[in-house]
This record gives C-alpha cells, sequence and structure tokens, in this order.
C-alpha cells in the first residue's frame, strides 16, 4: 500500500508543452492577447494539469467532509455542536442547504462523507468512514487526533481523488462540515505560518465580541501547549487539525498526484491547500482559488501559496458553496477556448 | 413623447416591504445569517427592484452597442478601426466571439445595435439605428455630438429597458464594441469625477509605452478644451463621450424607471453607469456590478456610485462578457432565496 511519503514523489510538474500550445491558441482566438484575464489563465493550467490544450469536464463532484471538533467544548462556537450532524443530513436529502442547491446549478454531483460525526450513524447517501467516533479530542489538552490518524486522513482524501479520477471526474470541489472548525482551521494556518497574530482569528459563524476574545485565547493557548510538535504538517493535523481538513489536505495532494484540477473554498479548505502546499510546493499548481473568505486567515493562506480568488462576495458558510459557484466560471473558461472563433478568419 | 427630465421624475426607491421580507426569509435559511454574502445581498435587491420576495427571471439579455469614435484619429488605439465592423458581423453569426460564447453559457440573449459604425450597413441579427453614420466626431477638436443626439442616444437605451420589460426581459447586460472607446469612457470619468489625474488613464487594447503617454495627453487635451461645458451628465456626453456610452447611460436609467436590473460590464459601462447616477442617484440601487475592470478609471466610477464587483478576473475584453460570467451568479442567488430549506424542518 502507498504511504504519504510515496504519493508525494509521484507529484509532477504541470505539462508545460500543452500549455504553451494553449498560450498560443488563446493569442490566436478574436479579443486582444489576455483580455478574458483569468478565463484564459484558468484554460493554460487546465491544459498543463490535463495535458490538453481543449479539455471537456463531464464529471464534477464536491467532496463535502463532516467530522465533529472537541475543541468546540471550550466555547470557540456559538452554533449547537449537533448542527453538525443535523446539516449533514439536510444535505443527504432531508433538506436542501446551500450546497444541494449550488451545486445543482453547478451541475456538481455532491458526496458527503462522515470522518467523525457524533451521533450520525449509517445513513444512505453518507458515506461512513469514521476515523474517530466522536470527531477529534480537545487540542487545548492534547493532541486533536493521532500522527497515524492525520496520515490516515490525508491517504484517505488522496484516494478519494484517485478513484474519482477512474470514474471520470475531471474537477473536484473542497467541502466541510462541522460546528467550531474555523478553530483548527486558524491554528492549522497560523502554525503553518509560525505566526502568533491573533488577528488571523475570525468569528467564525458569529461570535459576541467576549466569546470572540475567548476564541482568540484558546487557540494561542492551544498553539503554545504544542509548540514544540509543529514541526511538519503532519504534526499540525496531529495537534491542531481536524478530520475534515487532513481529508482536504489529501485532496489538495492526490490532486497533483492523479492530475485532476481541486477547488479550494474557504478558510478550512485553504488551511489544507496550504498544509499540501507545505509537503509538496507543486500541488498549488493543481489548486484554484474559488473566494476570498470573509475569514481573515484565509488571505495570510492563500497569499502564501500563491491563490488569487476570482470571487469576492463576502462568503463565510463552508460546504463548499464557493467551489459550487466557481465551477460555472470554470466551464466558461473552457467553452471560451472549445469554441471561439480566431483572427484568421475575422 | 417622453424627456429624459420625464422619465428622470419616474425613478422610485426600491420596495423596501419586499426587501425587508426577503431579508427575514434569508435569515430563516439552513445558514448562519448573512453568510452566503453577496448571494443573499443580491436577492434581497432583486426584491426590492421586482416587488417579489422569490423573483424568477426567465428571460436575460445583453445590450451590446457598437459605435465609431472620432477620437480614434488621435492615435489612441492600437487596434485597426475597422475592427469596430468585423467585430459586430462576427458577433452577429459569423464567427463565435466571447460574448456570443459567454452570452449562451449564461442563457442570455444577445441583442446587437449599430448606433455608428463606419461603413457597416443594415445586416440581419444587428438592429441599425445610427445615430451618426460614421460615428462621433474627433472630441479632441469639439463637440463628440450634439447635446440632441446625446440626448436622444440615452432615451434610445432607456426605451430598449421599456420595450424588453414588455417582452419579460427580467435582467439586462451591458456590452459595447468600438476601437478606441476606452478614452471616451475615461475621459467621461474624469469629467464627472472633475479629475485630472492621469493615472485613471488604462492601455485599453494595449497601447505602447509612447502610444500611452499620447493617449494620456489627448484627454487631458480634450478635457481642457471642453472645461467650460462639462457641467452635467448630457454636456459630458455630448463633449467627450460616446454613443455606446449615451445609450448605455440610458440603460441604466431605463433600469430604474422600468424596474429591471441592470449588470455593469467594465470602464465603457461603469461611465455609463457613473452619468446615470448622476443624473439621478437612485440608479444606483438597480445597478449590479459584475467584475473588476483592469482599466483603472474602473475603480474610481465605481466607488462613487458605491458598486462593488464580485468578480476579480482581470478582465479587459468588453463586449459585455463581464456580464454574462456575473448572470450565473445572479441566477444562483434566485436559487437559494427561491430553493433553500429553513431552520424551522431542520
Amino acid at each position: 500500500m502507498s504511504t504519504l511519503q510515496d504519493i508525494l514523489q509521484d507529484i509532477k510538474p504541470l505539462d508545460t508543452r500543452a500549455m504553451s500550445e494553449a498560450e498560443e491558441l488563446q493569442r490566436s482566438l478574436i479579443k486582444p492577447p489576455g483580455s478574458l484575464g483569468e478565463l484564459e489563465r484558468i484554460s493554460i493550467r487546465l491544459a498543463g494539469i490535463t495535458g490538453q490544450v481543449r479539455s471537456t469536464i463531464k464529471h464534477k463532484a464536491i467532496f463535502l467532509f463532516g467530522s465533529d471538533h472537541g475543541i468546540y467544548d471550550e466555547g470557540v462556537c456559538s452554533s449547537p455542536q449537533d448542527f453538525t450532524r443535523k446539516l449533514m443530513l439536510a444535505y443527504s436529502g432531508s433538506q436542501d442547504a446551500g450546497i444541494n442547491i449550488l451545486a445543482r446549478q453547478a451541475g456538481a454531483e455532491l458526496r458527503l462523507y462522515d470522518l467523525g460525526i457524533k451521533g450520525l450513524s449509517h445513513h444512505e447517501n453518507i458515506i461512513t468512514h469514521k476515523f474517530m467516533t466522536e470527531g477529534t479530542h480537545n487540542f487545548r489538552l492534547g493532541r486533536a487526533m493521532s500522527i497515524e490518524t492525520a496520515e490516515a486522513a490525508i491517504m484517505f482524501g488522496a484516494n478519494l481523488v484517485r478513484d474519482a479520477k477512474r470514474e471520470g471526474v475531471g474537477l473536484i470541489g473542497t467541502g466541510e462540515v462541522g460546528m467550531a472548525n474555523t478553530s483548527p482551521a486558524c491554528a492549522c494556518i497560523m502554525a503553518a505560518l509560525k505566526s502568533r497574530d491573533v488577528s488571523m482569528v475570525g468569528r467564525g459563524a458569529g461570535l459576541s465580541d467576549e466569546a470572540f476574545r475567548h476564541k482568540q485565547q484558546v487557540i494561542l493557548d492551544a498553539l503554545n501547549l504544542h509548540s514544540e510538535s509543529l514541526t511538519d504538517p503532519v504534526n499540525i493535523l496531529s495537534c491542531v487539525g481536524g478530520l475534515d481538513i487532513a481529508a482536504m489536505t489529501g485532496v489538495f495532494i492526490g490532486g497533483a498526484v492523479y492530475r485532476v484540477p481541486v477547488i479550494v473554498d474557504g478558510v478550512i479548505s485553504v488551511a489544507g491547500a496550504l498544509l499540501a502546499y507545505l509537503l509538496e510546493p507543486l500541488t498549488r499548481e493543481y489548486m484554484f482559488a474559488s473566494h476570498e473568505s470573509l475569514e481573515p486567515a484565509y488571505n495570510h493562506a492563500a497569499d502564501t501559496i500563491g491563490l488569487k480568488p476570482s470571487l469576492r462576495m463576502g462568503m463565510r458558510l463552508g460546504e463548499g458553496t464557493g467551489c459550487a459557484v466557481y465551477m460555472q466560471i470554470i466551464d466558461d473558461a473552457l467553452a471560451i477556448i472549445n469554441g471561439m472563433g480566431t483572427f484568421d478568419t475575422l
């Protein structure tokens, strides 16, 4: 069985020949060169990923990882913890939540994974793969999960991409649900950037001023507790991460290994992207940033990776909703390179 | 027959009752309040425009105004002037240009208007309404058009919205084609903002450094020539405007008069939006900003109106391409308010 170190070795750079051809094709289309901005750059990067100058994406999927977080016990989240379970059930069909609607708008399949949601038993439409039955441990008191669990969750995410690629999935979005999960996301980003700047901590789904200051202190306490161990991405995930972030780290790695474009959503997702980037910088070439999250840590992580989100909509829902909106932009980019006329015939 | 002053009187504020109801509905949906950002705000503003809490847009149209510009003669544009005509013919069916593809992606009808394209005779799929057969005059030497022509072009744009509304069009995008038209757009914005800051001038479709400095000087010369006459939006259009910008000014006014949302595209479009806003500030409530153009004058105009574009994609093609991409976001916003489940049933 492949290990994380094995698959990291398999990551190759983009196909520069296909990218040059795509650039040349873009220059021949009826428009001033570069005038479609990101719509051009997306198509060129997709060529580098797929090796095809004109590619089509027949099947899109959004992986939505649900998990609970022990740090919830510290009072860093204003919603009942049981919302993780209730929302997962909503996504699975009891209700139309945001991601159900936006995935449908984008023509994307929504795949739900229970990585450790408290009180959620097996349910149709949800793939149950609980790494920890009750979710992670409270990382203000000790490690959120073992090193082995962190690695297993990363490999799980990477293997999802491998399997999806075999099924013909050509574009993947990353979503999550888990009460309190902006805390591990922010802690992972601060740990990865070796920062103790609490202005990176955001209010998540809406905390009072007092609860917000408390959340900042909890994250500082945790970073101090684990400071000796925050040496590499796997240890960061083990100390202050979440099962959702670990699986997403794996999806971003898998995107690069199996050459499938993967879209970054908000602050949870960008934490996974940042850890994947630190494990192997080439993973960046396979990532697309969708929207600029309102959570302040988002921009620190995105800037470090070198991602520029196209959407600035003040969104902070998670679930992969930003990815779904952005998928329509990728469709537009492919429609342009695949269908636009050239100056030759003008 | 109605005059511009008549229809400006007909502009009413948004329907605050419908907006309050839409806000309340948004608060009941399965998400932290406000977490879908612009997707929520769009739906609330649409309620204010249509008076319906849940509205649907069955028919979308992009109005693409083609016209030539006498200022071309000053060497402010690097493309052959005949590209205006050739591109208009491409849009009309000879080729798939950017807007053809992106309008199709958005499910929008493309309507083409020849307001004064040199050498273009009547053509099927193009509505011929030439205000000036050869396009505007060189505004470095005199007025671009008469006051009467400026007013007529504004009324033409406004009446297009009236007629489209009758046909059931519920969303309008604004596009243009016309070699050199970033020069009148920039001159209009600088005149409207009473600015002589040449850093607002952009490179358009791609000028050399020398040609770019020359373009800045040409715009300054023109603003100085007309400085006594740049007293109001109609005079600004007459002195340094274009037929495209004048018609767009009318479309933004028509959007507010006939209560149809109108999308701002790039720098030409935002020049029209700014002049409409100066004629009647309420027009702003009916405008939606699509993308942040790379042309520097764009942000000055958008900030003055109070528009915040959702897309940051480095686009500068025009044609209404940004509007088409943004239409999918409006669709998403309506799908959310019309279809999402509520907390009551969670």
